[in-house]
């Protein structure tokens, strides 16, 4: 008998065509995957009666065979794992060719596709977890350190290195909670959709999705296996969340250059095989341009599936790798930027050097005008900017009388502003103390955002957890199974 | 006193420059937005007594009287829509100059943004709604209508038409809760971030988010002002639907050309400027060309953001025209497939009439095999590989018996099955009322799948009219108090 | 002492960190280019005297010994396939140790990277050449054979099969000319430039240049270093041929289906694991969606090199991986379609009778009323309507009598048309020859645009022989400057 | 008589339909243009004998007229522009009717999105001319200005700043070869093309392409009509363009930032709403942006053009204003660089100190001691790493030995290195003088390329200058034969 399942044609795929075709190589994300989709499907089949024991147990046994052989131990001449694996089996057992009875490889793949999502969006909530928690460590750590803050690469005004590190600690929350809302249209089995019309053998589609560890079923059978938003979806929390490491890291190069404001540790930067003097933040500049192919994955994986046509298409085949190289970019870039904050060691002296000299108490003199002078803020602003374009930048109080005789005669007469006034707006640690609206970087609100953070971030430990162990209980259950059938 | 901002520099902004810099053309999207913001923070700066009643007055009356005005009427030589409505404002009353006092247009238009987002998010919900009820009506109607099902573009089994509508719902039914998710990460104010530090004046966040109906704030100041995740993921939201629209108008596109499965009603058609025999399914065309370009806002987006330091950055600005115009197209489209599908006719005759000529039930020849004569499945699908490649499409027994001699011999002696089996393999109702798994396209599952989906549609518009009521009542309360004011 | 470059640090890099950033797995892409410009690098410092004779031969000894061992045999610890290479030349030569000296990574690898790229644009050429020429053999073959013209994927004017495939052809025809216009900007040595300064070693930028077969240097040795607008040119060009081929496999699919203009041949198509009478094109398919990742890497290539400051980043080495893949896509896809096309049996019959079912002819009918009838041609265009919205899509001389009447009576006195004219410009095969402007689809003009296009095929042809030919010139004299060193 | 084309249909087109459906408001773009295309069609049918007299000149007289009255007193009422100046020259003669004979809205459209995106680009190409100009005097005025290098965004190794300027010059440079290759691919004219089969009425099609100044015309009917590539191309160039000025961007913003190596003019920087200190880099910062939005734009044709089947289809309009946006913003954003870059204030001293203090020079040490010394290279690497770990950063000859001995004692004894030689190696001038090779920062070196590129620049004018002869002597031939026409 002929090989494969090119039953129908006379003649066999051109060569080239093949290995372009074959997905051989990207199918090793989705071995174990497979031979998992195989364990549930048998047991499924035997569980509706559609299988004999003898024939479900020795399918189950050439399966376990063919795990502990290995993903390189298959024929590499396939299209796919998933016909090297039943041709691997065939070979073991000739009930071998019962296992694929009311399937298809359309809703085998999309189960493979989900597991596959489903375990590396886990791994990324725990590493996101962790970042967390480290970002959160360092922000207990910088309560008391001051940063400048930037707008458009300015200085502009005074802040709390705790509460700049909050700023990354929120974005990277929003990614958790989006990548767990994701989750739920993730963990959704697929299986039992056969070609896209579900078939005429008795399936228990719940059955098996819950052996699988799944949340549920994609009930319309070709929803299950025509639809590919699942994977557009978590290629884009994918994306999102390297956009926020990218700009992290943004930070790190910058700081780590003229500002001066951190070291990276050695063991992640590089040097140059020319220049021996340099330290080079090689692993920030390549999580930036990952998030760029991230970024580009996601497009490519939209463009393949702008107007495809219902059910299957080939096409979606090339969504596959996307999704991969997605998923473990994100997992490993989150623990490198957690490493890298963890290790970097901040120059909070610089920073607090850097403050004083610009002038970023500019808005503070302003806001003082307004409150002690009842200057309106639009002309307290111009009053300042006076100030600045004349290069006081570190004002007096001759130099503040004069800007407001030049810009606006009209409030000098009641301009009761006292030396201390002055002061106090001039003081960075007075001036971020002043700041007590919900949010602000006063050391109050500061403290008062790490703790519900700390709390919250337990919250979302346990929640994971609960996900995590849930999926296991389900895998020892399949995997019971599997041992009453092979004993 | 020289005119807007720019007080700090002895030169004014290049013509040219300033025409490219300025945002005023696409900030008509929010000047209502920011009146409203406008309003809800000078009633926050009355409320905390940072401004006086009759200061407070005056603004409120001067800003009513802005907004009556209209954005057309707007000088249009100002950087933006925040400049050009504060400067108008002074022109009407010299308080004016107090209205941005504790603000920064970082925070104001994070704040437009924001509301403008979250009211098309929701009307968006809302021609979801109507969209998946137009689905449903139509599964409702077709639960007894065939149509081909196709894989590759290729015949491949029968299939109910309600069953395929169905997959079209399910999709536009993640689109919601996708939207519905990012929803509670939009809805949130920035105001009161100021600059990205917050200020020294004192404001109550809480009581400005609340009149302006969103559901909390963006707590930590420099988040607030220095995140666009939230734009991003309103766009691929966007992105997210039109894709699956794209896939809706595809199926229009092909069904309307050589299938000839449905016909476009002429108000959703066009025809040519020369050619005066076509009718074309313009719209449909449009929408799928409309996927790429929302599509293409995301990428655009994601490029800007990417390594974008903190705090805010004048790159922003570039992302606001792409939100509006994602947006804008989401809601439009999802308005004209609704009337697209709703006025389509389909052509049920010829949809049966495709089936019965391909050879569609080929799979329930194999499955027969298996279930009657105990051949394994792989073995089963080259036998009728054979009938298919030796143009037997419509085998009778004979043909079978023959095709079981060629491929495999071994099994002819015991294959019992009779005139009656095969003819019931070949029929196509019989085929799908033979699959009863969850999910399948039998008229049980089918009508079991349309109620539920009835159910859920019900419940998703209770939701969304809640948010949207509870939006109405925070406007009105902030009215009410403006009316206070101003009376 | 210690390996490699790293000699500043304390602390060798984090195992997680040097995974991530090693380029080891792309680099086997440019293994062989490593090679060729270390020997061209080291003929070069012998040649100016910076290295004696000895050192530089016991340096190419050992480069060709790992150029023997192969890629696979070199240790993967290393960042990169340069460090590799150097380590095992230090291990078999001491004298390795002074083979970097006036180089750096930074113009090893631009210069690695242009060879790669102008070898496959090179080989695309051939390929497209390949193509080409299939397809104007099947333009010669059915220069008679007629297809109906589609637009808006509707029915609309009659075709000539030949007329069809040169619109493919000079599509192909421009993505060769924009392959070779950039192939110019690709096919220049950036080597000497080092880190970005080059170097006070000397050097002879034109000697090694020449060596390596490229056709002048990059100047400017910062440009050098830290441009790759040519591998974005390069990945564009491939996105530019790919959305052409994508064109292509969208019409295959689209005919081998429903329309069932074609079959495509066994070799290229494969069949279902579970419907055994389906064909499905699936290369078609492949292909299409290879495009979009193609332009997919096209954008991340893009989006990493925003805003890239001067000189090298890290960040330029993700974008290698997405070269490789786009060249050797393109290359692949290029020879496929020729398969494809060349063995798909093109259904000549379905397409004529096609023709003579729709109302292809609408537009020939109205002209016919401009001409006899001397009707302004937006009424003739309505009065052909009116025969398309009743269903007179094959018209008598009453059905146009009447169709005048109703719509432009005025015309009726002086509507002198015949029998004969009707017939004359209801016929497919008149209508085409009566189209005798340059570039029309008469038999006349396509048999001279076939004519114009294999001479410039042919010219073509030489043209991309002749560079073939001088960089292999070239490299035979590295390879006997080599010889001469060695013996 | 009803109006418009949409004779065949009873109901007419649904409001919103027709809305989301029209172009006209992206139209203005082109409806110059097409008033030529009609001009020169309308001369084309009078000169080959279609069109009398009589029609012909009233048919222009209208036209003149609509241009005259402009795009603004367009109804807006119809779906595009070309439809809405069809039925304004009905209403103005009834002649107007025959003014589409032999004409299709196909051939038109492309006809103007040609010639606006050839008039486009032939302007960039001029103001690319102006801003290479700029960066070329900028580079002989700096011609011994000393600039950090960098790579990673770290100190390197001392450049010219001219050197770093011409950098610019030749990547801005390839820009302007590419954009003028595309330019023969976009200037040609698909005119009389027609629907794509061109049609039975003689056309003279190059007799109109000349008038309109084209330099050939797309032969193939199908190709001229169902063709984007030239689209594509021509934004793919704007895109390689605007990618190259974020790079500018980029550095101006650092610039501007804590480098402190140049203060941007005050017409091209903006102050805050509420910082008056600052002054910031909003320009750079938009055309930055902006480079992602037109990258973006790509992305958006490409994925719109991916499986498009023949001839044309709907989804084309939208690419349209992705070509208006890419060429207009490629446009001015290489003015505002020109600018930017003329009027920013290049702080030298501030470059220079910089030098000094970095370890900039160590690669030269590294290099003296393999010239000097005959140390290789890898160790003399390591050696003056040793010192940049040690903080000897400006070492003296015992640091030298004392690395010597920790890292290579076994060169101690051969170390002949006088004090001299180590400071002739850290002089950042001397430095720069020994790099004498090809494209090198040696003054000499650095005169050579201003010279040869000022020549460059010289003929690429007189290039350019000669298109726009070419073009203007067209139009004027064509409005000649209009007044012959009308008068």
């Amino acid at each position: 008998m002929k090989k494969g399942v090119r039953s129908r044609f006379e003649k066999s795929m051109d060569e080239l065509a093949l290995k372009f075709s074959s997905s051989m190589d990207d199918d090793r994300n989705i071995f174990y995957y497979d031979i998992l989709v195989d364990l549930a499907h048998v047991l499924g089949l035997y569980h509706t009666g559609v299988l004999y024991r003898e024939d479900a147990s020795e399918i189950v046994e050439g399966l376990l065979r063919i795990r502990d052989e290995g993903f390189e131990n298959l024929s590499k001449d396939y299209e796919d794992v998933h016909e090297a694996i039943e041709a691997r089996l065939i070979e073991l057992t000739e009930k071998g060719a019962k296992m694929h009875t009311g399937r298809s490889r359309n809703d085998e793949v999309a189960t493979c596709l989900r597991l596959f999502a489903r375990d590396r969006m886990l791994s990324i909530l725990f590493r996101l977890i962790e970042l967390r928690s480290v970002v959160l460590d360092l922000a207990v750590k910088h309560l008391d350190s001051l940063i400048p803050g930037f707008t458009h690469m300015q200085y502009a005004q005074p802040n709390r290195l705790a509460h700049h590190l909050l700023a990354y600690h929120d974005a990277l929350k929003r990614d958790f909670d989006r990548i767990l809302d994701s989750f739920w249209r993730v963990n959704l089995s697929p299986l039992g959709g056969s070609a896209f019309a579900s078939t005429s053998f008795k399936l228990d589609r719940d059955f098996t999705a819950n052996l699988l560890g799944f949340d549920g079923i994609v009930e319309n059978s070709m929803d299950a296996v025509a639809s590919r938003d699942f994977l557009i979806e978590a290629v884009f929390d994918c994306s999102s969340l390297m956009l926020n490491l990218s700009r992290i890291c943004e930070e790190l190069i910058l700081w780590s250059s003229e500002f001066n404001f951190v070291e990276l540790s050695d063991e992640l930067s590089s040097t140059s095989s020319i220049m021996p003097q340099k330290k080079n933040p090689d692993i920030a500049e390549l999580i930036r341009a990952r998030a760029a192919r991230v970024c580009g994955n996601l497009n490519s994986a939209m463009m393949i599936y702008k107007a495809m046509p219902y059910a299957y298409n080939r096409d979606f085949q090339e969504m596959n790798p996307l999704l991969y190289f997605s998923l473990e970019s994100a997992e490993v870039c989150t623990i490198l930027v957690a490493r890298m904050l963890e290790s970097a060691k901040f120059r909070t002296g610089v920073m607090k050097e850097k403050i004083s000299k610009g002038f970023l108490t500019a808005t503070e003199i302003a806001d003082m005008l307004v409150q002690k002078a009842n200057i309106p803020f639009r002309v307290a602003h111009r009053i300042v900017g006076w100030l600045a374009m004349n290069g006081r930048t570190d004002p007096t109080l001759n130099d503040l009388v004069e800007a407001v005789k030049e810009v606006a005669e009209e409030y000098l007469d009641n301009l009761d502003i006292s030396e201390e006034d002055l002061n106090q707006a001039k003081n960075a640690v007075n001036a971020l103390e002043r700041r007590k609206n919900r949010g602000s970087p006063s050391r109050e609100e500061v403290e008062k955002m790490i703790n519900s953070r700390i709390e919250a971030l337990n919250k979302d430990y346990r929640k994971v957890d609960e996900i995590a162990d849930r999926i296991s209980a389900s895998l020892e259950k399949l995997y019971s199974l599997v041992s009453e059938l092979v004993t």
